[in-house]
């Protein structure tokens, strides 16, 4: 004790303090308003709007009132007399016009005289979870999954979490999906769901598998031509519909990675879709068909998902939304975005994005995703699209992402389906000044704004992709390629590293994936000299010497990207240090500890790619940078024995 | 095949190169001549003399003459009508004038017109071998000792190298002596060695139990008064020279760590020392007796030393030299001198240096060690001491001493003690012109002089002291306390961590020990403001907002120098990577393993130190340098599985 006291007078004299905020797990999301006292309450989505409001608003009076003329969701704010007139076309418009009032409260914006007009870009505003029925979570880094014992408590705060940024749907399950997600059982526990997430405006949708009419309808073919077929789906959904009467519709991933699929039967994409689409149209359900595929013994991947469906354009039901990643590959730390989403104009398409950090250091490295969200939206225009899905990021850890800065790309995704020309700077400081009472935010967010470039950097520059280890996604194995494992999922397919140089040739000499891009932009891709050098790799088997715009070469360029990647993980540490008065020391050192696997991991990627691509490219690393202090073949040795379903404690160990 | 010519021919196209010259052990040293035709020989050290020029003289003719009114060992050399003149007054000066020839001849230097003079500082030059007769080596991490199985080929090599500089008598077994050491098995053993260094100019003496009349002799007493004792003594002492006619003398630990001395009689050291030097005189012996000696109860450890021995100064017989470790308490990176060697005006006394890295990083980090002791000649004139010991850092290693950079400070002990006053950079260039064959040197020879003080800076700067695990001596341990520890066993005896600052009071004001330097000395180190900074913490206990003369607070300057010593780890693999096309890739990819180590412990110091002083210094780390990777809980929970007979095989791991 007394220690602590004379501790603490020395922090006073030095002018330097310890945080005194009380501890905190993480839990409360960027939720933080303030109880006032409660009146009372009526039920439903407008229910929801009033509670919150009665709870937690401390200005003016506010009116809530239902008007005609204005678009589903959409609501204006307006101060009137004293009072601020809340009006929108539906029950959920005023729900998003009451949480956007608590958020200019929560961040301390004037709410003295208000006059806004809000409509959400997107009427599909989603997230996938890949939650499977054993409450696993594919690729899921923050524990178990929160369906598979709903609290309801817990599913009430998910639910808050999701309207507060607008959020209106939510996949229950896995694409992989398992039959028995449309069985009775499973049906109970998604209404169950359902009835939870209805108050707060969310629909639930499930994925199915293909074959369910063979594994649990008995039939003898899943073919969707098939009149036994049709009417076993007819049937199924009709049940789900007297369970949950504003049930969403289905996700599917069908024909792809092993998943059964319309192909199986001799049918397209297009006939599967549309049998679907058929069924679900009364209820006004949709489907969304994902356009994820590709063969394993395709020269190149990237070019499939074009190649499979553009044939099909114009062929797909008005219910059918496609569903495509942003990228051609799989959610890397840096793609071009897909083709298909200018090719396709005929078809209505929705972007996939993953929130949850497969490929970006899961739930150990803080990196804030809306950057390169609109990095695809600066090359696809918002209106061509007509939904978005984000896949979770979300379990049953405290703090809900893992990591309490992965909780801003759930935060980012839901401001971005709603408006998706927000600017990232503003949506970082939003969230912040929610989740943080008070921090010098500056820091931080320019800290949040270069984490991504510096996950790209210290991962996979210059288009460099999919070097990932083998049996997850979280640490680099460039080398990985064990015989016998299909070539496309080993990264030597992908970086094509030799003693000529190192990337993948896709113009119109190589694979011609550069083709499925519009004239102006296959051009500008096909030419080593145009193609931005951030996708360099990606496009082009570029030679050592390659000279880059910066006066190296590109394998000095390649080190230096890497070192760079390093000393911005590093910085990231100084920033958050320089928070520890601000921040409650739970939450402060939970990020400390997962900053300092980042930068140790960071260093990890920059030695195993480097010391690896080396070999290759015989060349010295600059002097002007640090050089590896990791041994290639301890490395190459070094396992993490984990497999999709959780995060890493920690990266590399010897 | 085919990848291995292109690779070729992109090399040469990029002017880089992988090193083509043939793998080496190290086991060569830096006795690199190449063999010329031999001739007819002689025996003894002039017949060595002869052989070595004979074999490996690449210049004008050379005659060997013994010639009168030269120093014991010194020799000139001179140029005389087309034939080169090697004067000295014993055969081991003509050998000694042979190496320095041979060494102008592989540094590269002329040797058309040769004029030297040269004579040792020293009359001993002795290196103290740790090996215990079970073969491990007391803090060796070279492997086991050379001495277990003497084979006859090594044991030349080792004379070689050993004569090659000067080195002309050495201890075969650890201070912490068993009595069997003097059984008539050893004996023989060591004759055996005695036998094969002979022809080198080289001596053995051996290390003594002081309980050895009891143990071994089978008397009820080790009383050096009891004259059943010295004639024990006198017969021990005849049996030893019958064997090794030119045996040098003993070496004695007594009354130290748990080591019979004495002091267990009612005796002083002066009575225990003259005793055994009485014996040795008719021989022409000499008793080096050590003063390292402390009590658990003491409260400053650095005092005792002084205050066993000045009570004894002019008490000890002519042939009895005092050997005192260069610092006060016990070979770390950095100690003031001992203050015994000024205060002690009346008796014989030589300097023992540790050439094995006890507490530097053992075999694993190149620190270059000839800075550190001339920092101590600095202080301490070399006219004023009689002798100068190292502790060997040599093992069964192909390489010798385990780091290929450690060879150079088993040469550097060496040139040191024949030449106190030669500068640490021509010693480290000698070294490594005749160790590696084309090498841009300056590059080696700025990292190796910047060596001792990284070492410094990431393990204990600013005079902090001996804060090393509590089971070796690699890694950090400041928080290392168990109950039941002797307390100077433990850093926080040393560091004295608490709110106000760091370090051990040793002023007037504390525990005095600056009264045992001369006036001038004491009243520098006494004052805070005039004490050297790089001492600041071994005689003050620093405040942490204490005004260091960069204007930074001791907090920031004590971090900032843990991060200056990481930053130079890390560059010295930078300067490593660019001596590749040059150096054979054996020994190029064992010292980037090796350097590799280095930078990841220098981290580990950092962050350990760093975090751990910080608990007590409640200050933050400054924004201007990187932070902490690793987590202060983990750091504590790790332990590396070794002893003191061990060199780690890497640092910290996870």
């Amino acid at each position: 004790m007394k220690r602590i006291l004379i501790s603490a007078l020395v922090l006073l004299m030095a002018g330097w303090s310890i945080a005194a905020t009380d501890n905190e797990d993480g839990s409360r999301l960027w939720l933080r308003f303030n109880r006032t006292n409660t009146t009372a309450s009526i039920t439903g989505v407008k229910g929801t709007a009033m509670s919150e409001l009665q709870a937690y608003w401390q200005g003016a009076p506010v009116v809530l009132k239902r008007q005609k003329g204005l678009a589903a969701d959409g609501y204006t704010i307006k101060t009137q007399g004293g009072k601020i007139m809340v009006a929108a076309a539906n029950d959920a418009g005023l729900l998003y016009g009451a949480y956007h009032l608590l958020r200019l409260q929560q961040t301390g914006e004037s709410c003295a005289a208000l006059d806004i007009s809000e409509k959400p870009a997107y009427d599909l505003r989603i997230l996938n979870h890949w939650d499977n029925p054993n409450g696993t979570v594919e690729r899921g880094f923050a524990g178990k999954s929160i369906f598979l014992n709903p609290d309801p408590e817990r599913m009430k705060l998910y639910a808050r979490a999701n309207a507060s940024v607008g959020i209106n749907g939510t996949v229950l399950n896995n694409v992989n999906a398992k039959p028995e997600a449309l069985s009775t059982e499973s049906l109970q526990k998604a209404k169950t769901i359902a009835d939870q997430l209805r108050p707060y405006g969310i629909r639930v949708y499930l994925s199915i598998n293909f074959a369910s009419p063979i594994k649990i309808g008995g039939l003898p073919t899943a073919d969707p031509l098939n009149a036994d077929v049709v009417r076993w789906w007819k049937d199924k959904v009709n049940e789900i519909y007297r369970l949950i009467p504003d049930f969403g519709g289905f996700l599917v991933k069908a024909n792809s990675e092993g998943e059964p699929g319309p192909q199986d039967f001799g049918r397209t994409h297009a006939d599967g879709a549309n049998m679907l689409a058929g069924v679900l149209k009364p209820h006004k359900g949709v489907v969304m068909w994902r356009a994820f595929v590709y063969k394993a013994q395709s020269s190149d991947r990237a070019n499939q998902a074009y190649e499979e469906f553009m044939p099909l354009d114009g062929q797909f039901a008005d219910n059918v939304i496609i569903q495509v990643k942003n990228g051609p590959i799989d959610f890397q730390p840096r793609e071009p975005y897909s083709p298909l989403f200018t090719a396709m104009q005929k078809t209505p398409m929705m972007v996939e994005f993953q929130i949850t950090q497969e490929y970006l250091g899961a739930a150990n490295h803080l990196v804030y995703l809306a950057p390169m969200w609109q990095e695809f939206f600066s090359f696809v225009k918002p209106a061509s699209l007509k939904a978005m899905a984000g896949v979770a990021n979300i379990g049953d850890d405290a703090n809900w992402c893992g990591h309490h800065f992965a909780q801003a790309n759930w935060y980012a995704f839901g401001r971005l389906a709603w408006n998706p020309s927000l600017r990232s700077e503003e949506i970082a400081s939003e969230w912040l000044k929610q989740t943080f009472s008070t921090l010098p935010w500056d820091a931080l967010v320019d800290l949040m704004m270069s984490s991504r470039e510096a996950c790209v950097n210290y991962m996979m520059p210059l288009g460099i992709h999919h070097i990932f280890a083998g049996t997850h996604h979280y640490g680099p194995e460039p080398w990985y390629a064990p015989r016998g494992v299909r070539a496309d999922w080993t990264p030597p397919y992908y970086h094509k590293a030799d003693a000529v140089g190192l990337g993948f040739d896709r113009t119109l000499k190589g694979s011609t994936n550069v083709k499925q891009y519009p004239a102006e932009l296959c051009k500008l891709y096909n030419d080593i000299n145009t193609c931005p050098e951030n996708l360099l790799a990606w496009f082009h088997h570029v030679p050592w010497d390659h000279q880059m715009k910066s006066g190296r070469t590109f394998w000095d360029e390649l080190c230096h990207k890497y070192d760079d990647g390093v000393r911005a993980a590093r910085r990231f540490l100084v920033v958050w240090d320089t928070m520890q008065p601000y921040v409650d020391s739970q939450r402060f050192l939970e990020v400390q500890h997962k900053l300092r696997i980042q930068a140790r991991d960071a260093e990890w990627w920059r030695d195993a790619c480097l010391l690896y691509f080396q070999t290759f490219s015989q060349r010295p690393i600059p002097q002007d940078m640090e050089h590896p202090v990791h041994n290639l073949d301890e490395m190459k040795k070094f396992r993490i024995p984990i497999g999709m379903y959780e995060n890493p404690e920690c990266g590399y160990t010897r």
